[in-house]
């Protein structure tokens, strides 16, 4: 069965992080029909005044369509967000997530919550995310088999089987990069930010072939110190360490068989593909608006779409 | 050849590391006649006036014996101390630290400040330390074959073979803890510092089995989450993770015939024994006053102590 398209708008998709607000107005085909990005993430949400800024960014769609549902994923849905969604299970795909949706309502449009993800290994360890799994369904609309690196704060490798998030791993490479280049000895010798392509690959190399991190950051140290690195080189070669480390650890756990997927920050991505080619691995870049194609996947399933070819 | 033992004061043997002042007046025979400690550790000594520092806390020995010298390791002997010893190489003994001994005079007293080491591998890669290395002096003048383990901000595991320091690797274990604790995530689901046994243990046998210690990390944040781990377990639990991670990184890499020695701080000593019972690791208690001893065991190479027997 097909349907006539239509171009009038069918949801407001919400993809709302710790530091940052991205929405988008779809049409009933699926289509973006316009767009908003703010640096309203959770955290600098003034009073937990989550309604009023979903008001001033997307007031205008909302008032064009009484009715509009919105649907929202990210650390929204987290304790610090507007309402605390419970982690659906791994195995997941979009009819699973749909499943764990939680549903209020503001000034009479439906809001869907998207779930988050947990994955418990067999020694009872839980991992978790929110909001990357909606990228991942995104992602893997065109590529149902693949293991989906999202590099970030909380970096994580996720493994996609026949469309369904089997499992995933945590790696916490931003936050670390964060907290050692401010608050530890590593930041001291280092003079600036800017990329430093050797320092860089001089890092994940090391990173990559050091099983000891915390010795491994140590050189970050001794080899300023001795002459071995230049200043300008240490913040690079400290965030190729840890890049490095988190390939290695990733690596040991990854199915070689899967192709490998980079998807987020643009520029994350690509220092992700430059170390990948460092250590031999083939990254390919995903989809630019993967939280996009992930709400539609499951806009989908809700029957939200209803102008769009099933 | 024995000589007459006296009880007159020989030398002042001086132990200052970046966040504490050890000073003991020792007689020729090698004995300790008086000690003072203090917090004024270089970073704490204000516009760099170390000689006011040591002439207040060592003021009354120096004075009452002209021309008494001074004997000083750690990190005084650095970039941000008082004066900059270049590094001694591995292998080292007492005779080749006291060839590096940097010599300058203070009101009459020789001051002699001995050299930190480098060991640089088979990879060019550089390790360094300053002050431990004569701790392990003091530790193996009774046990010359030794894997000696000096725990703290950079914990420090240190080779010694026939009485010579062979080589030795740093793990930034508790400035790794510091920072994670106080500036990321993990610290934020963390109630209180005491200690909590089943917490640190928990987390010293993930650390150890563990390979890739970021991704562990995160498990600080998602076992709590979860309702696996109490708040109160937390900084534990993190310490302890930490903790078995070097454990895994260090013993990947000593040689298991000789035996484990821990000196230093009494609390992270029973911390680090407490640990490597978990992973069934025999960690001895090493002397409490190692630096007095390496001191004095340089002291006696450099002709210091003329009634000390040999």
């Amino acid at each position: 069965m097909t349907r006539s398209a239509s171009s009038g708008p069918a949801f407001v998709a919400v993809d709302w992080g710790t530091s940052s607000f991205r929405a988008a107005l779809i049409g009933s085909d699926g289509s973006v029909l316009s767009e908003v990005a703010g640096p309203d993430g959770i955290l600098k949400v003034e009073g937990g005044d989550f309604a009023g800024t979903l008001r001033r960014q997307a007031g205008a769609w909302l008032s064009a369509t009484p009715g509009l549902p919105v649907l929202l994923s990210g650390m929204i849905g987290s304790r610090n967000g507007w309402v605390e969604v419970p982690y659906a299970p791994t195995p997941a795909d979009p009819i699973s997530l749909a499943a764990g949706i939680l549903r209020q309502t503001l000034d009479g449009h439906p809001l869907l919550f998207v779930p988050g993800l947990i994955h418990v290994d067999a020694h009872d360890v839980p991992d978790v995310m929110r909001g990357e799994e909606v990228q991942v369904l995104g992602t893997c609309r065109s590529l149902p088999d693949a293991e989906v690196v999202l590099p970030g704060t909380h970096s994580k490798w996720v493994t996609v089987r026949a469309g369904r998030i089997t499992g995933f791993r945590t790696f916490m490479t931003g936050e670390l990069y964060a907290a050692l280049k401010g608050h530890t000895i590593l930041g001291r010798l280092a003079e600036g930010d800017a990329h430093h392509a050797d320092g860089f690959a001089a890092g994940v190399l090391r990173g990559y072939a050091t099983p000891a991190l915390s010795h491994a950051l140590f050189t970050a140290r001794t080899l300023p110190l001795t002459g071995r690195l230049a200043p300008e080189a240490v913040a690079s070669y400290l965030s190729g360490l840890l890049i490095g480390a988190e390939f290695s650890g990733a690596l040991a756990h990854a199915e070689p068989a899967l192709p490998h997927v980079a998807v987020g920050d643009a520029r994350l991505v690509d220092l992700y593909r430059t170390a990948a080619t460092l250590i031999g691995l083939d990254l390919h870049a995903g989809p630019t608006h993967a939280a996009v194609d992930g709400l539609v996947a499951l806009a989908r399933v809700l029957d939200l779409l209803p102008g769009a070819a099933a």
